[in-house]
């Protein structure tokens, strides 16, 4: 798949004006393993484009405590809408799992104009309601579900993910204790392995 | 705030064609409290504009226990996204909590049709990236918020509904008992009443 900038690029109504500003807002940029791209309270509201590697964003609750909120690897869009929709300072901080290869810009020219034209390739009416789709069955699930029907659901949302990621940031996801993980992924093991039907 | 379907009908750029397949496609709906519009399951994927009235949205899991997803009052629009967004069956039940006036249209001509002309005054990207942004809101509150907070959320979330709405709902909204949302009542209605900061 293309990238952000090089979709953007070929936008065919552009004037080279229009260009020129697009490139000035859209910048690449190389962060390590561990980066912090985004803190909590932070004024400026970006769009993070993957085009190598994998981000993830998180809240720390009182307690110092991590819970993720969700992870992008290539081609994924990391943002914290909350900023955009409510005006406010992001909830989120996001940082690097991977060294990571990403696209930026600010997060009003991404909702503003490039989700509001179709032509770019993101459609935002397709994306956005695809992400209240994933939303919705996260918080039935954080309801109503199993961990371990909640791990196979991470599962088919990250499919590609999966081993790219520490346990330890699975089970924060999925909102239990790694210990509590390493027993589920036993379990799963050990019936695929007797043939039990999971 | 007017209607779904008044709005439509001031579309300024429509033909009258184009106008009598909208009034085709949209209906104004009675429905008494407790009658359901929606199963989980359903072929009919449609959206709910309440005019009037009080609908919820919720799954119930194996053990037939419900969990409420979200509530929808006057000038709200209730939906499952997820049939739009996956191409699969609706996952929510979407029943009325009082008796209610609703406006209903399919759900693939609200999102490619009247999300995508913001001319038509329901700006597409604005309404999604809000309901993204009160969905990520949700997700870490469950992960992460205590009761008490879940609560003081909900109230800010749907200031004009928390006397409409019974207990119990209120509980499976937060995913908690009723008599733990009983007791949290009580102590912010002490708090309150001595004068202690809350």
């Amino acid at each position: 798949m293309k990238s952000f900038l090089e979709t953007l690029s070929e936008y065919p109504i552009l004037s080279s004006e229009e260009m020129q500003s697009i490139s000035t807002k859209v910048h690449i940029k190389k962060v390590a393993k561990g980066e912090i791209l985004q803190k909590k309270g932070d004024l400026s509201n970006r769009i993070f484009f993957v085009k190598k590697g994998l981000l993830r964003s998180y809240s720390i609750d009182e307690n110092e405590k991590e819970h993720i909120f969700m992870f992008a690897s290539e081609d994924w869009i990391m943002s914290d809408l909350s900023s955009h929709a409510f005006n406010a300072p992001p909830e989120l901080y996001i940082d690097a799992v991977e060294d990571s290869e990403i696209e930026i810009c600010p997060q009003d020219f991404f909702v503003n104009v490039v989700l509001q034209h179709p032509e770019f390739g993101f459609s935002g009416t397709d994306k956005l309601t695809k992400r209240v789709a994933v939303l919705q069955k996260r918080v039935i699930m954080l309801m109503s579900a199993s961990a371990r029907e909640r791990y196979e659901n991470f599962l088919e949302t990250y499919p590609k993910i999966a081993q790219r990621v520490p346990q330890r940031m699975i089970a924060s996801y999925l909102g239990i204790t790694p210990e509590a993980l390493s027993k589920i992924r036993g379990e799963m093991s050990r019936r695929k392995t007797t043939g039990l039907i999971i």
